[in-house]
């Protein structure tokens, strides 16, 4: 029996990146903490944090009456007013920045964050050209999606007016037959620097990547990588771009992913965790340079809803919670002392894991048919019926699981439980065996 | 003095389309119905409900409640679910929609529902070009401003691939010499058919307008065109996208501007209105031809916050309040009656007024240095002295009006009250005696 809601999803609603014809959405009527329940009030261990932004759980109670609390107060004003909401939060995350990055303008999601911060390079720079990684993911939007290095983009692509690709580094799957991290980090920097020069570093406004890029399998760069592009884009006069979309605000157990590195790019994108999706925002945190630049000259870009004072509470409220609760802190924990291991665990056990890789809630499962030829278990970009029979067996027994092609991302909320991890590894245990069946080992 | 908001907001907040030194916000605290306070407690009347989006006025009760109702019980829920806030907001705008429009796909905001629209459209044709108005806007993320006819796309735009402007019917600055409306409209269609001929058809996968071009110049459209551009998009096999952004859920006396003139496009965008700004939302209402062209394949889109619950929640109560309360028939009603006559009246008092227009809560003063020559007060895109300081006695006086170029647009919310617009019109007729002085007359 389906339920009315159903009924009208199907009917009346169109999703994203689906054949419409095939959907079969479950109806979530309620959530909590790491965990959503359905009409038919089967609970499910919430292991993709949504689409990795519930960085607090759902439903925090802390947040919701500050959600309450500004509705009741107000709950919109237009970007030319100033707001005490806008100001907080826009003093708060600036706080979370490298020194030297003031100033926040406001989007609502990561999408728009990537449009205005490829916008600002290219003005700022006077110059056009953004390079960016395959196997990379920065939004849907015309742009966000053209600089994007993954097959998302591919449908999408009329040419891609004023951006090239580079490799980055990956040492599980190099592109520069690297052995050690080290290696790669030196080859991936020398293609990127080689990349630039035939491109024509006058030609180049930004570099752009994911401080570990997401969705494309987190590959937290090798030590030194990201100093490398930072130097790279100061010898051209290049803005570096770096997109904490999902990387950010505790998701790799600190407040910005680059806090692991010792960067200061020019501009930071961010969205999701900001304020766990609870209602949509996003921005970017921009240098006093490129602010200068827009000091007496217009920027060319805007939107309704920038610095929305029902959104910018929420994100006051959030950061107020991931700091009265050490949720940033808890998330490195639980990723260096209870995720992680517990994967490395499971991969003894499972042929099909490939590598697992990742840090604080932020994990990714590479499943292979083969540990040595490393053929994934679904083609780049595609799906197959193992994978598709492993996340089926994860949501039966009451997971669900974040799946991309070959691998499976364990991206819980960064406040996760110990019992919680325990439950959804255990889930996992049993659903890779589907996995093993197919591999030769 | 000022406040610690005003000084957070200039050192950490980047506002859109601004020169960031050189402005100078309201800090708004309060608003309630057509107006907001400062401060310092000075009360504004609201005649641009902010951005043209707060239909229903700030802070109504009924959809503040729902807001709140909502965050108690779920604020988010990933696009790939299905949840009853997010079904039954669907139901709902599908239902104003014409019959054959059943599907909505979610935005955040207008800028990316026309990313999608256009996506949409390429994709159902295979054909890239996608012709637009001179004078229209339909967003700020790259695809959007690039098929946006006004100043804001010019810094934006490198080649505009994909894109082709045409004239659209204006008769106060005729571009094709007409002296009636009916004769504007016949050529103004002549012209997009040469236009769309030259281009060649079969390039073109979409033409997008605003049903009532709104920031432009709020004009519009002759009896008559909008029927003829659906003819021209039928004989050549192109999408027809209305953009119902600024001009539907009841701006013009209209749940949608497209009612008043019995023409069925292919896709609509909405935002704004929709939820009166108090959660941003947007989105696209798609045929059933087009959703059937991505039931079996793919459609290569999506954004983290599609269908948001606490978004989705605000949209039905803003409709249900928009119903209970007759705001749509409220709005028409006031056009006729007490807003329209008034502003006519005020054109009569003040020969720097050379035309009024609009219907509904959708109105425009055009100002011009004499009426014979028509010479606008401020150049197409720019500002002037005279243009300022009628800003600033608006404001000195209490009003907030909407300023673009040489024009006033006159758009309270939809249920403003019989009092509320005597006070705005009375500040007006004060502000434009300062345009008076500048003109010949």
């Amino acid at each position: 029996m389906t339920s009315r809601t159903y009924e009208l999803d199907r009917a009346h609603v169109f999703h994203s990146w689906s054949a419409q014809a095939s959907l079969d959405p479950l109806v979530i009527t309620k959530a909590h903490g790491s965990a959503v329940w359905d009409d038919a009030g089967h609970r499910y261990l919430d292991f993709a944090s949504q689409l990795v932004f519930t960085n607090i759980g759902h439903q925090h109670p802390d947040v919701v009456e500050a959600i309450r609390e500004q509705a009741a107060t107000l709950c919109t004003i237009a970007p030319q007013h100033a707001n005490d909401a806008r100001s907080e939060a826009a003093r708060l995350i600036a706080g979370l920045a490298p020194e030297g990055l003031d100033h926040v303008f406001f989007t609502n999601g990561g999408a728009e964050a990537v449009e205005h911060a490829v916008r600002m390079a290219r003005l700022h720079t006077g110059r056009i050209k953004v390079l960016s990684r395959y196997r990379s993911y920065h939004g849907g939007t015309a742009t966000a999606v053209n600089v994007t290095g993954d097959p998302r983009r591919w449908p999408n692509d009329y040419g891609a007016a004023g951006t090239a690709k580079f490799f980055g580094p990956f040492l599980y799957r190099s592109e520069f037959d690297a052995t050690t991290e080290d290696e790669e980090c030196r080859r991936a920097l020398r293609h990127l620097r080689r990349t630039v020069e035939l491109e024509g570093p006058a030609t180049v406004a930004a570099i752009i990547l994911e401080t570990v890029p997401g969705t494309a399998g987190v590959m937290p760069p090798p030590p030194g990588y990201l100093a490398g592009v930072r130097e790279i884009c100061d010898e051209h006069g290049i803005v570096m771009i770096l997109d904490e979309v999902m990387a950010g605000f505790g998701r790799t157990g600190a407040w910005l992913a680059l806090d692991h590195y010792g960067v200061r790019p020019d501009l930071i994108t961010f969205a999701k965790g900001v304020t766990s999706g609870y209602v949509p925002l996003g921005g970017v945190v921009i240098s006093r340079g490129i602010h200068q630049t827009f000091a007496h000259r217009p920027y060319p870009g805007g939107l309704t809803y920038s610095g929305h004072p029902l959104a910018c509470a929420t994100a006051v409220a959030t950061i107020q919670v991931m700091r009265d609760e050490r949720i940033v802190e808890r998330s490195a924990q639980v990723g260096g002392e209870v995720l992680g291991p517990g994967l490395r665990a499971l991969a003894e056990r499972h042929p099909c894991v490939g590598e697992v890789r990742g840090l604080g809630t932020f994990w990714a499962l590479e499943l292979v048919s083969d540990r040595a030829t490393k053929d994934p278990l679904a083609p780049y970009g595609g799906s197959s019926a193992t994978m598709d029979a492993i996340a089926a067996a994860c949501r039966r027994e009451g997971l669900l699981p974040f799946v991309n092609a070959n691998r499976i991302h364990v991206v819980p909320p960064c406040n996760v439980s110990d019992a919680d991890v325990a439950e959804g590894l255990e889930i996992l245990d049993h659903a890779l065996r589907l996995g093993d069946a197919v591999s030769p080992d």
